[in-house]
């Protein structure tokens, strides 16, 4: 399996955008820093979460950045995508790798040690852990602390990314925590300056991550 | 691939039901006479859809009847069932048969001629027409003519299936056309007697074969 960087990933949300407006915005983070992407449709048809991979595949292979499909290991097949993520509600991290074989990247959300063990046991190439903050594109019935991140990054081997609610201004929040990257939603594409916010954080993240790598 | 009996095909709805009322329900109607199963979850998460998968299959490997998966390709796969049947807000048969590969059973929705022979074409191995009558359990923007079955029927190689609000009462609607067999759905799991009902059914859908063959 190729290195993936797991600095700035960015994880899709399409419902506030028009078809061509969505691809655009995409296109914008993926030219300006993005180093992981994944593709969530949680509504859409079949059919049309296919439609979608398939235009958004064209982009990420023209920016050389892996993609992911949430949930779907169907339609990540049918597009030939890097992998898939998977949260608590989706198919299991072991029957995702049996069926998908062992060359493909298989993400899994966990929230706690037990869950982190459970996916890095099964096969999971990296775990993204959250809501550390409160967010707009999910229902979160619970916020994850700093330091169930902290065990969850000691407790394991793989990459761990935080995800939920990061932004610019608590990203130093994190400062000390064994992650390898955040994972960001709203706060690229809610953004009203695409460009200008994707360079900002792909350069706090990697000196973040120096710090962090410094601590240690 | 085994030969399949679509005579009496029985398509789920789970949404009535609770979890063992509804296996019980299978189970009863594997018994008397259903031929082959088509497990639609449409509104479960991954993960609920797949441990159902996992209950029913239990169920049709038990009474040899074959399974097929509603939509859900990586369900499939993950509960080794016999195959995928496809709407057209589905994945388009030509990328599933590409992921299935060439010994699943792939069935597709087609409504009109078009539809029937680019199924065909793309590797289906049956089909579903209609919906021939009204229907409490799907929305449907049209009823299907008698006319266009026949039409489709006598396009296609590859057997086809009537769908749609069909039951003993309106089974002889059906005379005359080169079906292989009907899919129901409320006719059984709507029932109040289902041992009786699938009885009845896979009785009287025998008689109509029989009666058509003799036509032609």
């Amino acid at each position: 399996m190729k290195s993936i960087d797991y600095s700035l990933y960015l994880v899709t949300d399409s419902s506030s955008y028009e078809e061509q407006e969505f691809l655009s915005a995409i296109e914008i983070a993926l030219q300006n820093g993005v180093t992981l992407l994944q593709l969530r449709e949680k509504e859409a048809t079949s059919r049309a979460f296919l439609k979608k991979a398939i235009q958004v595949k064209k982009l990420t292979d023209q920016y050389h950045v892996p993609l992911v499909i949430n949930d779907r290991i169907d339609i990540a097949l049918a597009v030939n995508a890097d992998g898939v993520h998977l949260g608590q509600n989706d198919i299991p991290v072991k029957a995702a790798r049996r069926i998908m074989g062992p060359n493909k990247l298989i993400g899994a959300s966990a929230k706690t040690v037990e869950q982190a063990l459970e996916a890095e046991k099964h096969g999971a190439n990296y775990l993204g852990t959250g809501a550390m903050n409160p967010t707009t594109t999910k229902v979160i019935t619970q916020i994850t602390s700093f330091s169930t991140l902290t065990e969850i990054c000691n407790a394991v081997k793989i990459p761990v990314v935080a995800i939920g609610g990061i932004s610019k201004e608590n990203l130093w929040n994190l400062k000390g925590a064994n992650i390898k990257g955040i994972a960001v939603v709203s706060a690229i594409l809610s953004s009203s300056n695409i460009q200008v916010t994707t360079q900002s954080l792909a350069k706090e993240i990697q000196e973040l991550l120096i710090e962090n790598q410094n601590i240690r």
